[in-house]
């Protein structure tokens, strides 16, 4: 097998579940990030099965090729936990019980007031030669492994106490044996987009970045999902990536909502309307709620966003909203016309300086002649008038609630943009 | 390296964001599950990033292990996608164009109205010896290769266009292999559980999957999310899996609320309201509308669930529901009595015959003194009367919510058996 001579480093996550059953590894996601905070790139991933002989594969192969190994899940007592037995037959090492982690095991329970079950005396076996890593939060401590110069981790698949672990030793040891120093490391910048599609965002930056084939210093990754593009420049020179994330960023203008991969366009409508002193209300129908749901996912977000209504049936939108029966019957629900109603009324009710509405058709079911599925009247009320946009999202039930929700706020922000900085 | 003579497949997701920047990859889940469907099953997933020489190493060594291998990304225009560069350098092939392949991308652009960009042209090259697998909704062609045996399958990265090319290709051609009849297939079933933790379900179960250490005819998985756990039986012979099944089941009681990993508890409520001609309203403050949003993903959940307040704040609770204000200043807006007035009122204005509400503390900020972060009262109104409990949810922001919000829809699935059958 070819080698490798900079440090970089892979992830293994353990867990039939994720390999079958349709789970996402968030664990792999979480190492990745932290490695990176380091400046060590995860330059593989793997997922395997619940099963020693595949996790020890695993092992010897990735060992052979990489300076740094973390292995996340597995380490539990339940039957299906055999990370530890797996290192053992990949590099040939005995397990042997380790007295201190059984008594500290057994004081647990003591301070719980039961009795240490054998299976979770399993949790005391130790490969020879490993260094035990204290687990502040769960059962299962942590092993460290050096096998060939290849430093290996075995960490509890529990995320929290993975992270936990991850934070207090092994980010701690890698700078110690002095992985990080040497490491090539990758600078990257990231930014994001809502009101353009992917093509459009490449047809506007790419000749920023080089031709393809030429040698590039900078690469260019697009991820796109519904109402949201994210762009990341990527490469080893700073100056480089930060001359040419400027120049992407004015290239994109207002499109641009958030300058880093965490900030949702949610988060960056409540800092658009804090700044401005302005609060939100929302009148929802297809959405169901999600639009209320993504706001308050932020912290903090009470005090810009005060209520939401979820009228999912007409009875609702006449009830609660007090949108006129002839209106829907003369337009049907999904027009321009209800979804004007409902931005005023929901104004009027909440007394916000701003409110939203959302009215269409997500599907599967719904679509009538001139009424398709991913239909959407989206409405914005304020101190100023109603404005209603017409759109027609192309996707499935979930992505047509998510553009809906999304492209929603984002005129909020635009909104707020023009309304002056 | 070992050899396997079982017939598996193993997942290759290709992509830098995948690896690097904290994306999940949704493909390698998917074709997973396709493959199961078939009776293939994936032993291993990798991720690896957008690089040539990565790709290359890793399609080299999985081929050497496995009989099929399905790789998604980096085949589309962009100079980011090197996946058939890579698949040529593994495997010293030559890349030629293809103009078949070609011309049907010049169709493509002229029935849009535009000219090729010679950057699309990429998308026509196709390693020498390949098949091209047509992409039924979009431009990347998918291509198949077999290397000593081994079947290759590269699939674009876009979700949807993947699920097609394995339907409607893929599948097929394992079939024609024959690579389906020679394997071992695994069955498994799975159920999921509420109101119970992963340590309680395993106690009252483990005994019916033999002795650890013992080799064991069924492996037991055990997931556990917030308010969640979900129990996954697998093995060689479906009658032992099919036996055992309805033990656990029988073990587990009306704590089950799904026999399938699809089904979340809001489609397991609606069923339940469904079948007994009942409609659900909510009111919801700590959850900021999850409640509603995890309803209304349910297809056809109009027919049960009307609407939803979100009362973020508390002149909402006041203004919206008609919550004393004395009551709130008394109690506090978390609190047994707030949410009994909020379901009670959600009940009364919406008519609907079972009224759900969640006042909570989801943090990272507004616990005082007896009222900590992840403290939340539940209520339920229905012709009987209005019951609240109270709990104290362990987790972060995210997990609170969820606790919350599933423990509602849970409490009114056990109302519904309750009720009658």
């Amino acid at each position: 097998m070819r080698q490798r001579d900079a440090v970089h480093a892979a992830i293994i996550a353990v867990g039939t579940e994720l390999v079958l059953d349709g789970r996402s590894d968030t664990n792999g996601v979480t190492v990745a990030r932290l490695l990176a905070s380091r400046g060590i790139d995860a330059r593989m991933r793997l997922i395997v099965p619940d099963d020693e002989e595949e996790i020890a594969l695993a092992l010897e192969d990735v060992q052979r090729r990489f300076q740094i190994i973390i292995v996340t899940g597995g380490l539990g007592p339940t039957i299906d936990d055999v990370t530890r037995e797996a290192a053992c037959k990949a590099f040939d090492l005995d397990l042997q019980e380790d007295r201190g982690v059984l008594d500290s095991l057994k004081e647990r329970c003591r301070a719980l007031g039961r009795e240490m079950s054998s299976q979770s005396a399993r949790q005391a076996m130790v490969p020879h030669g490993a260094t035990v890593l204290p687990n502040a939060s769960g059962t299962a401590p942590g092993l460290q492994l050096t096998v060939a110069g290849t430093s290996i981790f075995l960490l509890p698949g529990v995320p929290h106490e993975m992270e936990l672990m991850m934070r207090d030793h092994v980010l701690n040891r890698l700078d110690v044996l002095g992985l990080r120093a040497g490491s090539p490391r990758s600078v990257s910048r990231a930014l994001k987009v809502s009101g353009m599609t992917e093509v459009e965002v490449q047809e506007r930056i790419l000749d920023l970045l080089g031709q393809p084939g030429e040698a590039r210093a900078i690469d260019l990754t697009l991820l796109a999902s519904p109402a949201e593009i994210t762009v990341i420049l990527r490469g080893a020179r700073e100056d480089l990536i930060a001359h040419a994330f400027e120049r992407v960023r004015e290239r994109l203008g207002r499109a641009v909502f958030a300058e880093d991969l965490d900030t949702g366009i949610e988060a960056a409508v409540g800092r658009a309307l804090e700044k401005r002193g302005l609060s939100l209300a929302a009148a929802e129908s297809c959405t169901g709620g999600l639009l209320a749901e993504m706001i308050t996912r932020v912290p903090g977000s009470s005090s810009w966003f005060t209520q939401a209504w979820v009228t999912y049936c007409n009875e609702a939108k006449i009830s609660l909203l007090g949108i006129e029966p002839a209106l829907i019957v003369r337009h049907g629900a999904v027009s321009a016309e209800v979804a004007e109603a409902m931005a005023e009324a929901a104004r009027r009710i909440s007394g916000a300086s701003i409110a939203v509405s959302i009215s269409g058709i997500a599907g599967p079911s719904g679509a009538s002649p001139g009424k398709p599925i991913g239909l959407a009247y989206l409405g914005v009320a304020d101190r100023v008038g109603t404005r209603v946009t017409r759109h027609l999202f192309a996707g499935d039930r979930e992505a047509i609630r998510l553009f809906s929700a999304r492209t929603t706020l984002n005129r909020v922000r635009l909104e707020c943009l023009e309304a002056g900085e």
